[in-house]
């Protein structure tokens, strides 16, 4: 296996992403805010054999900025490509182990890694969507992920994963169609967003519109509103590292020199840092594709529908099994909210395991490797099989 | 009293802001920079009388985008003019008693609030300085205070106070001018900003200097940064608050509406009140301040200086002594960081209190009138009269 051999980090090898294509005229797809839309472009990998009963397919939600594009490699040429954004989770022996289990992990509605978004051509005009886009939520993004798995074939699912904005899908998963989940995992998430959440997303949002380049969401043919969507991400990005993290990672170490520059350049290390993750980030994405995930997160509040699936509602032998996990220095979804979560399936009879795991690096911890997931979830998947 | 009566929720009544200006060429003030720099103008009030023996004057520092206004009414003609930005802590009979003690507020150098800042005309060219403003530090600040107190005769202060970069400018004066502060009231605030303290202010300099009516600093003739400014004192904003606070505040609750908009008008009652809190923030100050306190408060560091300022180099007999009062819910200088100030201090031998007050109300708690913190100022100063 030269494929192996040439990326020694990754066990799952050369990987391509796929497309599917439905809701085609005039079967479009009913959103959540009653409009109707198609067709829906949706991209996705798999890693992994399909069994022949299709009972062995887990499906991973990625994050706000993720993409379908979990493990592996795309290119056997390249020698410092990275893989996939959980390549330490998904792979032979892994946490998610694809010598027992087909991996899917799809891009979400509205992004703008393959599936359909504001980016996308709009057929009616073959421009681009911009805020022609509908608002989509993220149930709207499960029942794309329903038709996409409906199209392989797959009935059930053995397992739904996911962190943050992924764990919120994991959620939506279990109160829309629990009969699909045999287990769920939503990571470092919440049952929805606080008032804290909500404010930072809206900063995010305010610092793009007041771009002049965003132009009310029409710029795919001119300048982009890369400054606007630089600070967002700025933003952002504090939101996943925390206090500690950052005191170890930067404390107030100095870029480039000995002393203060004594102006408005980038004098301590943490600056840089940040710029850069601005700059890095306008290259990748989409700033409509921001405007409409975080309003998607924003709006998203499963409290009452996972208050009214208990065991009176629910008289299935096989219920959902969960594993919640939490992070101690998650300030975004504070352990506070994934007890809120615990308690609520509790109440309603559901069968919960909960973690919170020591971590000082904020949001974004379960996304950095570390054993402890790893074998938490193994261990978890490996129970329920 | 007809002052009073008319404005019974403040009883100091009328006040007066007052002008000092200073280092006229060829004296010019040095700059912690090197740079030398003038004249220099400080807006200031005072509220109480003077002892004859010039013994009670209390020197009060204001926080960022504060100013010198700390208690009472400009004019007795406005019904609903708002008093003083500390006017339940400053007066008759309250926490700092203005019939015991003589209180100055002098407006930051820097700021846009009466004393010269980067909006001031530059008296080379009459235009306003704009980036042309030298860079100014937290102990360039107290250096124009205690040439506006030389000014005034006072050759020391019964108390320094301040919270936030006030709490910082207390600090400064302990370690610059130890001989002239018999009492120190450092609220709220750090020995130095840590990487996430920097990080939100780099986040606020770069909203600014991403709009592109910023033009380098100059928009005093034309359009100004608003819409950029507006975003960085929401990323302000919220880090004055708490999570808690918020979640009290505002929660989950929608604005004018029963249903989501499905769009991006402002949803939540979250959204609403920071875009609100955006635009009033505009009308009233100066994106270029924001940048050059903001980069002050970033280049504060007095740990070096703290850990010098031992018995051994302090043999005074009244040394200062200091009260420290910090927030359980402020995130932007945690509690941890005024421990280590109270550690710093007792290792060298320094007269010490320490209170946090339990609180939910974030880094802002000490602008809230709160009984509490007026009752620990008030006793801690008649302990020390």
């Amino acid at each position: 296996m030269t494929l192996e051999t040439s990326h020694s980090r990754s066990s799952v090898g050369i990987v391509e992403k796929q497309y599917y294509t439905f809701a085609h005229p005039p079967e479009l797809l009913v959103l959540e805010n009653g409009a109707e839309f198609g067709p829906v472009t949706i991209a996705y990998e798999t890693y992994g054999t399909l069994a022949e009963d299709k009972s062995n397919a887990i499906l991973v939600a990625h994050a706000f900025s993720g993409d379908s594009h979990v493990a592996g490699y795309y290119r056997d040429d390249i020698e410092d490509e990275k893989p996939g954004w959980w390549d330490s989770m998904v792979g032979p022996g892994k946490g998610i182990d694809t010598d027992k289990y087909f991996v899917i992990c799809a891009n979400i509605l509205g992004s703008c890694m393959g599936s359909t978004g504001p980016g996308s051509p709009n057929p009616e005009t073959s421009d681009p969507y911009g805020l022609d886009f509908p608002m989509v939520t993220i149930g709207d993004m499960v029942n794309a992920q329903k038709a996409l798995l409906d199209s392989l074939g797959i009935e059930r699912i053995h397992a739904v994963v996911g962190g943050s904005i992924g764990g919120m899908q994991v959620l939506q998963w279990c109160v829309r169609f629990p009969e699909m989940v045999r287990c769920a995992i939503p990571i470092a998430t919440t049952m929805r967003h606080s008032a804290l959440a909500i404010a930072f997303n809206e900063i995010a949002r305010q610092s793009i519109m007041a771009d002049p380049n965003w132009n009310n969401g029409n710029y795919y043919g001119g300048s982009r509103p890369d400054m606007g969507l630089a600070v967002a991400r700025m933003v952002g990005h504090v939101t996943y590292l925390s206090d500690e993290a950052m005191r170890r990672k930067f404390g107030r170490r100095l870029q480039d020199k000995e002393t203060f520059s004594f102006g408005f350049n980038a004098d301590f290390q943490v600056e840089s840092y940040l710029r850069h993750q601005g700059i890095k980030f306008v290259n990748r994405f989409d700033a409509n594709s921001l405007l409409y995930i975080t309003k998607a997160a924003d709006y998203f509040d499963v409290v009452e529908s996972m208050n009214k699936s208990g065991p009176a509602n629910d008289t299935r032998q096989n219920k959902i099994k969960y594993l919640i996990v939490s992070y101690t220095s998650d300030w975004l979804y504070p352990t506070y909210q994934a007890k809120e979560l615990v308690k609520t399936l509790k109440r309603t009879g559901q069968d919960v395991s909960f973690c919170e795991i020591e971590a000082d690096c904020g949001h974004d911890a379960f996304l950095i490797p570390d054993d402890r997931l790893s074998k938490l979830i193994g261990g978890f998947l490996n129970g329920t099989a």
